[in-house]
C-alpha cells in the first residue's frame, strides 16, 4: 500500500509525449495497483525559473489539469494540486537549504548545462533541486514517477531525506519508478516544447497536422526498400497502430503514411480533446478541482510540517 | 507617516550591544515620532544557517521578545512577529530567487567571510540575502533600522523590488536608517556573541561580573596618567555614566571602576531584568503575543501578497 506521486511543470499544454509518457501509464498504474494515495502535482513554481513562460503560467495550470481529466483522471480518487495553493513547499525549501550544500547544486547536469547557454543564471534556477525534494518529500510517497533526466533530483530529494531521518525520522526514503514509454519527436530527439519537435494533440487540427507533416522522414523513393526500425515516423506511429498495417501505409508513400497517422490520433484522441475543450471552457470548474486538492494536500502535509518545525526549532 | 521595521536574528538573549544599539533607539524613535505601522521581526528562520544554534532556536525567539517588552516594548502598539510563523516570507524567497541572479549572492560580504572560514557552506547560506530581502518587502516599510554590516543585504531587497516595480508597482522602496549608537566588547571589538565579548545584561548576575572583569584595560600604575580616549572600559562605562563620574572610579583603580560599573548597571537595569525573568516564566504569554502579532501580519500582507502571486501569474 504505497504512495505514488508524479508530477508535470506548467510550461504549456501537455503534448503528445506527456499523454503516452507520463498521463496514461499514470492513470494506467492508478487503476491496477492499489496505492494507499495518489498525489498529481501540477508544479507552476518551478515554472517561474523561466522568465519567458511567466505570463501564461495561470493558464498553463489550467490546460495541464484539463489534459490529465481528459485523458481520465478522476480528481476524487486522487490529491491533484497545484504546488503555488501549498505555501509549506516553499516553506519546506527554505528548511532544506539550511541542510544541503549549495556547491552539490552546481553539479546538477541540467544546471550545468543551463550555464553551458545563458550567462545570467537566477538563484531559483539553482535552488529548483530543493524546491523539487520539497515537492516529493512533503507527500511522503514512497514511489515518485519521473522521468530519467529527473534522477538527479530525485537523488537530492534522497539525500535530503536520509540526513534529517538520521536525526529524527521524519521523510519516507522515495524510490523512482521511471517512466518508460517515450515518445520521439517530430525530429527524432525526446520530445519537447524547448526543442519545437511536440505533437500537441489537445490543439487545433491545423495545427497537429503541421506538426506530423514537419516529421522527419528517410528520403526514400516509394520502390526502394524502407529501414522502418530507424525511420522516425514509423516509431512514433508504432504508439498507436501495429507494424503490419502502418507499412501498408508506408508503401503508398511517406506522404500517405503521414495522412493517415494524422487521421488516427484525431480519430484516438476524439473524446479526450473534446473533454479537454469542455473543461478549458469551465476554468471555474477547474479551480474548483484546485481549491478541494489543496485541501486534501493542506490536511496530509500538517503533521510533517509539524515535525519538520519541531525539527528546526522553528514552532 | 512612514512605516518602520527592524529585526533582530534568535541566536541567544540579546546583550547589552543589542539592547542599548538596537532595542532602546527603536523603542525611542517609535515613541519620538509618528509611524504609521511599527514592525518588530524576531528572525528564527535566518538563524538556522547556524546548525549549532537550531536547538536553542525556539527559547531563544523567547527570549528576545522578553528582552523587547523588558526594555518597555509595548506589543500592542507595534506588529511584533516571529517569522517562522508568517510561511509567505519564505514564498517570497522563491519569487524572488526567480529574479536575483546567483553569482551576485556570491559577491556579499558575509557570505565571502564564511566561504574564508568554512568549506562547506549550506545553500541557505547564499541565500540568506534574499531570504531577507523577503523580509523587509513583505513589511512595504519605508525605513528599516539596521546595523551597518546589513547595508549590503538592504541593497539587495532594493534592487529586488525596483526590479518587480518596473513592471508592476507593488512594492515600497526601503530606505535604511543606521543605529548609530554602538557599544564595544570587553575586548573591544563590536559586541557579539560569536565572538564571545559579550555583557549578557539579562543573564545571572555572577556571569556578568564574570564578563565586566574579563574587559580589557590599560594596564597602568595608579598614579600614571590614564589614556580614556582609547581605554575599553571607560568608553563602555560612558554609555551610562558622565566621564567626571567615570574618571574618579578610574582614580580608585581598575578593578574599583570595574566593581563599581558592574554595580551601576545592575541597578539600571533592575527593573528590566526582572521583567525580563517575569516573561521568561511566562511563555505561554510570548506565544500568545507572537500569535496576536501573526494574526496582524497576516492580515496585513494579504493585498502585496496576492500582487506579487498574480505577478508571477500564480494564483
Amino acid at each position: 500500500m504505497d504512495k505514488l506521486l508524479t508530477g508535470i511543470k506548467s510550461t504549456g499544454i501537455p503534448h503528445l509525449g506527456h499523454v503516452i509518457g507520463i498521463i496514461y501509464p499514470t492513470i494506467l498504474l492508478m487503476n491496477k495497483e492499489m496505492f494507499q494515495k495518489q498525489f498529481i502535482l501540477i508544479a507552476n513554481l518551478h515554472t517561474i525559473t523561466n522568465s519567458n513562460v511567466i505570463k501564461t503560467n495561470k493558464t498553463n495550470s489550467y490546460k495541464i489539469l484539463a489534459a490529465w481529466l481528459a485523458c481520465g483522471l478522476d480528481y476524487k480518487k486522487v490529491i491533484c494540486y497545484r504546488q503555488s495553493d501549498i505555501s509549506e513547499i516553499p516553506e519546506l525549501l527554505w528548511f532544506f537549504s539550511a541542510i544541503f550544500p549549495y556547491s552539490r547544486l552546481k553539479l546538477v547536469h541540467s544546471f550545468k548545462e543551463y550555464k553551458k547557454k545563458n550567462q545570467i543564471i537566477n538563484t531559483a534556477t539553482l535552488t529548483y533541486p530543493i524546491l523539487m525534494a520539497a515537492d516529493i518529500l512533503i507527500s511522503k510517497a514512497e514511489i515518485i514517477l519521473v522521468g530519467k533526466d529527473q534522477l538527479q533530483h530525485l537523488e537530492i530529494a534522497r539525500i535530503i531525506a536520509k540526513k534529517i531521518n538520521k536525526i529524527k525520522r521524519i521523510f519516507t526514503i522515495p524510490k523512482a519508478k521511471i517512466f518508460t514509454k517515450l515518445i520521439k519527436g517530430t525530429d527524432g530527439k525526446k520530445m519537447s516544447k524547448s526543442k519545437n519537435n511536440i505533437i500537441d494533440i489537445f490543439s487545433k487540427k491545423k495545427q497537429i497536422k503541421k506538426q506530423i507533416f514537419k516529421i522527419k522522414t528517410q528520403n526514400k523513393f516509394l520502390t526502394e526498400e524502407k529501414q522502418f526500425l530507424t525511420d522516425n515516423l514509423y516509431n512514433i506511429y508504432l504508439n498507436f497502430a501495429g507494424s503490419k498495417q502502418i507499412k501498408k501505409k508506408f508503401h503508398v508513400g511517406y506522404q500517405h503514411a503521414k495522412e493517415e497517422f494524422y487521421k488516427l490520433l484525431i480519430s484516438k484522441f476524439k473524446k479526450e480533446r473534446k473533454l479537454y475543450k469542455y473543461y478549458m471552457n469551465q476554468t471555474s470548474k477547474l479551480e474548483k478541482i484546485f481549491k478541494i486538492g489543496a485541501t486534501k494536500m493542506k490536511e496530509i502535509i500538517q503533521p510533517t510540517m509539524k515535525k519538520v518545525r519541531i525539527f528546526f526549532d522553528c514552532y
